[in-house]
């Protein structure tokens, strides 16, 4: 059910193009992953994400455990169900959200008990239930739980919770049941430690899992950390199975991360910074609250051919975004989506046709003009 | 450009089935028109509302008026274009808002001075500012500058009031400068006095607009009394020519105000429960926040061939909207918008087949079995 088929590989840079098939569809990478938090793109209709390109969405595991409920998602026949979204899911181990969200959060060897942000109750995340709340939701891609390790971190602590991490993803291996429907991806973790990562990318390479991701990045650190993070991870990673850069989605990381040999991202950023008001436009961001877009009735980018460039102007939406009113989110999410998409759209086809760079470089040529 | 041809009149009920035609296309009546205040209706493209085959909105003088502003509307090329809506746009005259939004009101023959909602700045709506600014927007029908009586008022006041709402008529009738592109109709007042609203209605009559409205009604009244009072005015108002009544959109009094020769209704209910979490099911509302919807994969009603309806169920919706998720306000405004253009489509071919008041009946059997 689950095949990485590798089409293209860049001759200069590490980027490449592959087929990733999964019970809901192919994915072609590179790929963006629109987040839909609590089982929904905020925003967005799932028939405007199909339009747009999208081929699979994020949703998390931490939010629907805790509301409605693993339980409810199981009954309604899955997310995929649930959600009215027939093409491939991913769903994150909810580790991430459980250190980020939660409050009283305690990490042991067996897992991590916490509080709810919604109403207090305790919770525990164990490798074993976190693979167990998966296989209910149903999602094609499935993660084992991780430790997210905070930034900046000792080298002792990042080992030992490296370590930890890569137990659990053993415990992960053994409790997934259903190999054939979902795909279970393996997180490399080690802070930001070179040989940290390599180790893990290593040890997790030979439990053989069908992804690897490379998680606890983009955590506050510098971009080049981060770059530099991922060029000493990816020659340890195998070259016939999809490679998974976790909540990394602003535009320039898509790029540079795809030149590294990443194929897949998500991020929460496209719809989280139109919620207030912010467009991307000429591959930057502008923030339509301006005054100065009060009576500029040009699109949010003069080249975007989508649905909301195509109908109304900055004008309208800074009025929109004033006035406090829900289509200046769905409209403006809808286009950074859309953006989002067209750009790894346009550098998939540079891959292939072997203008990798002279694609990156465009954009960013195009950013520095628009400064 | 303005037209209003009778197609047929119901032989046992005032009901009646018309066209108007208007510079943005013809509206087939009885009409619902759902509004979009502030240039938006609520969590709804106007693709949306197209597909469900919405006809003519309602948008407000007064808030336009504030924020963008009627000279931004006016640069965008006008309301239509502006927010993207090229059928049907009807304008009030921003009466009605001045006198429940905003503060420190005062009225005088010339107009009312009042201080803006939003930020407390003065401003002054006279008859001639109200049909300025209803101009410059360029909505196919505008409104006449009325005071909306409070409920309950004395027939001294009302009188006077009335009175005056008819000299701002006579006005805005003399001000209105574009009369093929915007049709300017007037508004039937008097309070809750009978006497009052035939006189009013004789009186516009006699300054022959293209159009009527009955104006403060649905102010806190028992709905006996509303339809006492439009049984009072219609029969003194023109059989050729369209008549409105505003503000009043709950299922049941579009249906009792058709029967009594409405053609023309608005309402903000339809989105603004959406927003509260309640659907129209079965004639009647239910409430998506209950517990009782949380493992209920119904739709939100059986009968309904909806896009939301088609694809999602209560328990998704309730999650939804536990979850303050925007998506929850986007697919209830759609259903509830549906239902209610659904339903008047339903009247107007029941009108028009001789069996009025068989549609209406079975509806009011329809909530009735569902109490």
């Amino acid at each position: 059910m689950f095949e990485y088929r590798l089409i293209k590989e860049c001759n200069k840079t590490r980027a490449r193009v592959g087929v990733l098939s999964t019970p809901h569809g192919e994915i072609v990478t590179p790929v963006f992953m629109p987040v839909g938090t609590q089982a929904t793109v905020k925003g967005v209709f799932p028939e405007s994400l199909k339009e747009m390109g999208v081929q699979i969405i994020l949703s998390n595991t931490y939010h629907l455990y805790l509301r409605p409920g693993m339980e409810i998602v199981e009954k309604a026949g899955g997310l995929h169900k649930f959600m009215n979204w027939n093409r491939p899911i991913l769903t994150d181990s909810g580790g991430y959200q459980v250190f980020s969200l939660s409050e009283k959060r305690k990490i042991s060897e067996e897992g991590v008990v916490f509080a709810s942000h919604i109403d207090g109750s305790k919770h525990i995340f164990t490798p074993g239930k976190a693979i167990e709340i998966q296989n209910a939701l149903g999602a094609d891609i499935i993660m084992v739980l991780d430790e997210c390790i905070p930034y900046p971190a000792t080298h002792e602590y990042a080992k030992k919770s490296t370590d930890r991490t890569l137990r659990w993803a053993q415990q992960c291996k053994e409790a997934h049941q259903q190999w054939d429907k979902q795909a279970l991806f393996g997180i490399v973790q080690g802070g930001m430690y070179a040989d940290l990562r390599i180790d893990c990318a290593k040890r997790l390479t030979e439990m053989n899992f069908p992804g690897y991701a490379l998680g606890g990045l983009s955590v506050g650190e510098p971009k080049e950390l981060l770059y530099e993070m991922i060029e000493a991870t990816e020659p340890y990673l195998p070259q016939n199975k999809p490679r998974y850069l976790m909540g990394v989605g602003s535009l320039d990381c898509l790029l540079e991360g795809t030149l590294r040999g990443i194929d897949m991202f998500d991020c929460v950023m496209q719809t989280r910074m139109a919620r207030n008001g912010a467009a991307f436009s000429k591959g930057k961001r502008i923030h339509l609250r301006n005054a100065k877009y009060s009576e500029d009735f040009l699109p949010i980018d003069q080249e975007c051919d989508c649905y909301v460039c195509k109908h109304y102007t900055r004008a309208y939406l800074r009025h929109l975004v004033k006035a406090n009113e829900m289509l200046a989110s769905m409209l403006i999410s809808y286009h950074n989506i859309y953006y989002t998409v067209r750009l790894m759209e346009g550098l998939k086809q540079a891959i292939l046709e072997e203008r990798t760079q002279e694609y990156v470089d465009k954009y960013f040529c195009l950013t520095n003009v628009a400064k």
